[in-house]
């Protein structure tokens, strides 16, 4: 079993640092690199790249709502999908300069926060992201939630994705991620939420938070890095994935291997 | 003799409008659009480069310090180039995929107001808009301003370039712009600007606000259009220009035709 | 009939220019002035101080969400009342001392946009809202919206209050605006919008777009600067209310009044 | 001999955090809260000034450029005196309002970084600071760099002011800070700090990096809490002074015990 350990990076701002991310790139096979909206600067994206470069870990864009002051966790309604569609790839594009500036190609797209969990249960919104990664380049994966609208505009659209699992949040009985606000939405057990992971791998599941199973195809996990002992959860987890007998590589291999 | 006619477009910002783009298209051959750090957003990206496209006006690059209340006309001291540069490529990345997703393709960058005039006489600045401009993409020509820095660097990067003269700004004895807070900077009178423009193309030289004329290649005139007047200034230039033999075509035309 | 008529103002933003400020200072009695968060900048909420001062009307501050790009008309969801309370007081605050650098005090507060629109139908924001004012100065006055959240507010946190209509926006038939993004939103017809105001007025009752009739007081008319023939529209209502007996004063004048 | 140590505070911003501020309330008498230019937002201000509230700590408005990206750290250059006490009017008005919502004081005001480095050398920058305060409330007290033009327009506007000296920043032979970007601008060693620091208010001179001393007044001492060690250093310079009989109380009792 062949499978991508993918996680957001580049989240620091100007003076402000987040996230342990020369440790997690040492653990995951690809990175989610904040473009500016919700996290991230100039600086901060190219460093990114090329720390992701210097372990071999291949990297995407991770656009968000315009929102550094809410990290993009806040939903921002109003604005069509299509006014998103360019928001996003005004992000993309920025990512994909700097990258290309340092002879790096991108890999995928994920989007962040808010914007994610709308897009996951809104189809014209889920439209949009695909669309606008399909405008900058249609090789790019798109990072979607299997079973939700964010996997059916890919398919759509036409272009190669990945379905995704989160190590430390739970899921709704809709598929989706139920709102850091509520009670239990984030696991913060290494043991707990890796035992939870293989079993979903094992059952190509969702588990909800209720004990419900979604089937889905699962091509990646995401860990996260802004949590207390996140990097050794993401440790914990692929030691223990391994000694499951799962392989980790880059999305784009995971595909590849797949056929 | 074959010149461009370039303007700044695109500098609405959310709510707010500036210019009458519109009208420009219709007169200039060239359009230098907001990347959204000094004005511009997305959709105002977007539809002005679709405006442009429907004129068969080119299109390029028009980056800026991070600075929308001052509109990119306060100079921020304090980044190294190298950081700098890498704001340029964001900028420029953001706005080639805009085009991209068009189907159009830049022609050209121009840097905007503080971060153009500062370019213009430090060579580390000039260089870093070279190399942010070379590492996008090395066919885009550079808009220098000429016998300054940016002249300099393009050449060296080994960029395609232009060389620019302002129809309503006033040159200083250094051939650079008189700051706008200095009295006598800007010209607002159609007429005499435009034979100022006309001398200074017959003479191919720069004639300052003293009178001094320092001999230059002029390849493009930028008009402006967020001044009173603006449309009218610019389509009287063009049509005294033309009377007196002079043909308009985009900067990558101009280029060419020099061989 | 003595009734206060206002208007938003200071919505210009650095380079930017919005609404006609001087016309529209000679016909009202009230100016909301914007903060900073959706429009406005130090210069320009002082500017406009001034310029309100010139003219003899009252000023209050126009606080919003924090979204210049979508000047503060997009919903913003995922903070607390709590931290919208404290936005708030941060915007009063940054006015209210501008104000008093020019010898000026405030008279009212009223919410901005999608802001506005929300705390009209929540409990919990419109708390927020009347706590962030009282907690600032309780001699401010709210400006609500009668019959909804925000007027009970007022009452419950002990706020001095006027009720507010709008001369140019359809109301829904829960007495709320009609969404901007709705066919009728906006009235653009001078005259009949006047006729409607004076309906409204003579019958103290809402006149939603579906024509039913909902009872409330009425203390102040909105009128808006920044829709083409604002100042028109405006001044025509002033006109054509006081041809039919009705006064206008500042709202504080209007309270003072009702005794 | 009595004096106040102050340290900059509410540094943090949205998701970011920055600095240790309940432990460096637990060592200073005065803080110095951000304003949401350079770092803060309503709710890391609101929390900062709560904190300090508990600990018996006076809190003063730190205002800056408008520059979250470069953390206040760049200079900004084009905006007249004028525009800049707007500027800092603003900022000090919404950090006021929050303050006086939870029954607290202000009791200073103190400029941050590039403005503050700029105003200790401009007569007209350091008059904007003055006047912005006055303006506000005459009674706040201006931390002043001793010797420099914001101590010269402290006096001249007639603000209560005191003279401050830096624990851990090398000084020029102008008598302002060395900037950060030159070798032996940051002391680094506790120890080394506060002997230098107990020579200074010794002799009540400043020592400059190359030896120099400039006699001055030194009523408070400013710790910094964004540093690698800033708490172990504040505490060891507190406690180290505490043994030689320095007594340690908020500015405005320096002051008021000065007499």
């Amino acid at each position: 079993m062949l499978i991508d350990l993918n996680c957001d990076m580049g989240e620091s701002f100007g003076a402000w640092t987040m996230g342990q991310d020369e440790e997690m790139l040492r653990i995951v096979t690809s990175a989610n690199i904040a473009c500016g909206f919700h996290a991230g600067d100039p600086d901060v994206m190219a460093a990114t790249l090329a720390a992701a470069q210097q372990q071999g870990v291949k990297v995407g864009a991770h656009p968000s709502f315009f929102d550094l002051q809410g990290f993009g966790r806040r939903q921002i309604l109003g604005d069509s999908p299509a006014q998103i569609e360019r928001q996003i790839i005004y992000q993309i594009g920025a990512l994909k300069a700097l990258a290309e500036s340092q002879g790096m190609r991108l890999q995928h797209v994920k989007t962040h926060g808010a914007l994610g969990n709308m897009a996951a249960e809104d189809d014209a919104l889920a439209m949009a992201v695909a669309r606008a990664i399909y405008a900058v380049d249609k090789s790019l994966i798109m990072v979607t939630m299997p079973g939700l609208c964010t996997e059916k505009a890919a398919l759509e659209v036409g272009l190669p994705l990945v379905r995704e699992i989160y190590v430390d949040r739970a899921y709704a009985e809709n598929g989706n991620l139920v709102s850091r606000k509520l009670p239990g939405a984030v696991l913060h057990d290494a043991k707990q939420a890796s035992e939870r992971i293989l079993r979903m791998l094992e059952d190509q599941a969702l588990i909800t938070l209720q004990g419900t199973r979604i089937p889905v195809t699962i091509d990646t996990i995401c860990v996260h890095g802004d949590t207390p002992g996140a990097v050794e959860m993401a440790a914990q987890v692929r030691t223990l994935l391994e000694s499951k007998g799962v392989a980790f590589a880059p999305m784009s291999e995971v595909i590849a291997a797949r056929g």
